[in-house]
């Protein structure tokens, strides 16, 4: 998933405002969703629990950065991916990000046609 | 309303990224109503419909500015404000902003508890 | 310019939020200079000066947006833009936006070769 | 440091859009800055380079938090920072945050008065 820095991703020091990678992590999530047509669902959905990141190299105006996600685990109720963003071949920026999942207010099991979209 | 600027509202170009004047705009009509004790209410709220805006002079890093609301018009399902933004004394922004109310999905006449809000 | 909408363009009223339709029509500009290989230039660059909004139906998660743009006038240091998004054939939002062109630091003349990417 | 919840600060799904949290730590650092008459400064200043967060239970529409902040570490070029968001007495969110200093684009030693603002 490719993703173009506009200005309202940049701040005042001249890069992307770091919470934004974050942004562009959930960007990547949902989209597989949509692609495989889902639509928002109250009725259970995923939740960020835990997020563990480092920056590496700040992107700029104008970059084209892509977001990569493997599945490091896969649990009854939470998946843990790691998500990588690259400008080319550089990557700047990782985080292990758990998403638990949320049916009628409460901890559940992830359903299995979600849990394939994933996988 | 007093506001202060953080990096997350400013851009690449050293400024407050021109829509956040908007956002604040709509964080000082929220406030209005937070204050007296109106919490979110699906049932019935405020969509804006139309904006006019001039952008003065932008605010910076740092900055703290001040939102100011006047009631220009009240009708029965909307209602047109002038909000300003000011840096000290000096007007940095102004708006006329039409929000009508929604109930239940469709255009609704305004509850006079939320329309005294307002005035 | 397609955009889809993803979480954190929607707020607690289940649509996008409104200064959101004014990032995106910027996207959009600002993708036709990145598109003619145009950096963020400090010595020269546009601000938007002035806004007529009309927001006509709200878009919610996962739509995909375009954002269509016409050159309504150009002047010497400003032009003014008409953006409309649609979802599908259906217009949603449309706005009459000016901007003005800064080079150190004050208003002056557009570059012609900037003034050929909105034409 | 108390901060209002906005419309702006949640999402479709009624909460606040968890990368939000992130951004009021980044508030509260700055404030502390502010407040000391510190400006931006390009010749000098903090990026994030690693983030650890739990989020235990999201915020709403009107709500007020709070973010505390702990110095963990001191090192010679970067700090790690516990900040937590509470409403009421209730910790919402904690995260650890390293920020390091860069000073003519490279990693270089926290001036003095920048360290004491932590402290």
């Amino acid at each position: 998933m490719q993703i173009r820095i506009y200005y309202e991703d940049t701040d005042a020091g001249g890069i992307v405002y770091h919470t934004n990678y974050i942004k562009y992590c959930e960007r990547a999530r949902s989209e597989k969703f949509f692609k495989n047509n889902f639509t928002f669902d109250e009725s259970g959905y995923f939740l960020v629990t835990k997020l563990d990141a480092k920056f590496i190299k700040p992107a700029k105006l104008g970059d084209i950065i892509e977001v990569k996600t493997i599945v490091v685990q896969m649990k009854n109720a939470s998946c843990t991916l790691e998500q990588s963003i690259y400008i080319g071949d550089e990557k700047i920026f990782v985080a292990n990000i758990t998403v638990a999942y949320m049916a009628n207010g409460k901890l559940s099991k992830v359903p299995k046609e979600k849990m394939e979209v994933f996988q």
